[in-house]
């Protein structure tokens, strides 16, 4: 069994055709699941609908929490692309012994050329087969949290230059 | 980098709107990667295009030797489902020393509801991170070769329960 | 307030997982109205789903009874294309004063990539404006029942050229 | 011949996904005709591309003139739903003896759940048959200029109800 946390993200992000912008109703993972058919058993969690560039440290420590108080030991968490690496930093530090996979999407799963669907596939084979750990799994690949940076400018995750990882 | 061989499948079926019926033309793999984004290097070839139905022999044997000749140890097969296990059966037979996993889709990629785009992300995750040996992911799950058959009333995977494998 | 009238035809065709084929489980105009966010009153009604290649002289009375029964003057048909014509002909010699427009779609709407919900447009907008008759609404054109024929190679309605019309 | 002139509005809003907002590019107008098999013979020209509530006095006599300079006395024109109804009022003062049909869309035509497939059907189709005069074309409705006003909380077009239309 997989827990899978929702925190909102691009993933989730709908047109709002009053107003004209984007904003969150609801997840589209259960949905998401369905159309992939996924037959592995996946507890899905909405703990917050947020843009990752909203998320305090205070709604870390909540992920955090729901990531150590739930049965599962693989766990994958939905997230906004612009802090996951931030987040991803807190869950290292405070989750020992389970592995934990985040992973979001570029464009809203609402809009048809989503990526979400993809990498929802990747995370959730990912989170079955990697060691206790903390990882950013996006558009097919994979990063240990202390080895991944978003560039912003391009919109996609790249391993550190740095060495610091 | 993953070699990714296309044999055909649900996956890549088309509609024909002069007969009404489903037929082949091109792989929608390449679409498929880019619109997940993918950024794993992976390098696509289409060995064959056939409901695997019709798939004889003579074309798994061919699908081992493109396997065996590449220089990629880490393979991806799309394929029909119908007879994925026995091809991949082939496979474990012929191919040592690779990582290979066989994933496909029970609804075409050009029907908008297709499972096939998580499929695909799982496999390339798959592929990734398992050890040598002949795998079918679908749906998210995982089987070695000889641990799986598929349940065609009901279309789905699922573990062999005669304890054969 | 405008009649629907559903008869079958590549529109409503959705892929049988299990059996690879095409097939007819329930109409998708309900879904394709909303989509449409359509503010017309519309009343749907299933008479038969049929590929209209199999639609035979019986079936064709059954339209027309239904077409005469009804409350409404404006009517829309949707209608295999493959005798679309014909079923228009059976219409003008029995329903007389009524606004009948008939079509249909070359890709089924559950394909991402239908012209289903452009022909839908097209045929309610048609059905409001057009004197009494029976024409046929394809691809944003349309034809009086007499003047119209399916260029079946090219996948296409054009006008009848033999002057006959 | 039916000249579609594109101004902007929902219908051609795009996913920004290194901002995460939405933008315009390029209209999908003509691939939305090649979706519908559009076989009216329709020239597409991009006017400009604005949300209608950043359009001016000066934007809108850009269009009244485009539409006088046009050889086609039928014309289709898109544009954003929150200043649909003040462009046709200018429209209908400038541009006599045309038969001219404003439309847009509630949700961007990227996203796989628009209304602008729908409505550009029924747009095409009353741009083909109704008088000269300049009307709006919305959700399978169809209103005279002066007859019609956005229930902007709702998100549709309705019938004014204060008597001056």
């Amino acid at each position: 069994m997989i827990r899978l946390l929702v925190t909102g993200g691009t993933f989730d992000k709908e047109y709002d055709e009053i107003g004209g912008t984007l904003f969150f109703k609801d997840t589209h993972v259960d949905e998401m699941l369905r159309l992939g058919r996924c037959r592995v058993p996946v507890a899905v969690e909405t703990v917050m609908l947020l843009d990752s560039l909203q998320m305090s440290d205070a709604d870390r420590a909540v992920i955090a929490d729901r990531c150590r108080a739930c049965d599962e030991t693989r766990i994958v968490v939905t997230h906004g692309t612009d802090t996951m690496v931030e987040t991803a930093a807190v869950l290292a530090l405070s989750v020992p012994d389970k592995t934990i996979v985040l992973t979001g999407a570029m464009i809203p799963y609402a809009f048809g050329s989503s990526d979400g669907l993809f990498n929802l596939g990747s995370a959730i084979s990912f989170a079955q087969v990697l060691p206790p750990g903390v990882w950013v799994a996006m558009n097919g690949t994979h990063f240990a949290w202390n080895e991944v940076t978003k560039d912003r400018a391009a919109g996609v995750f790249v391993r550190r230059s740095d060495g610091t990882g």
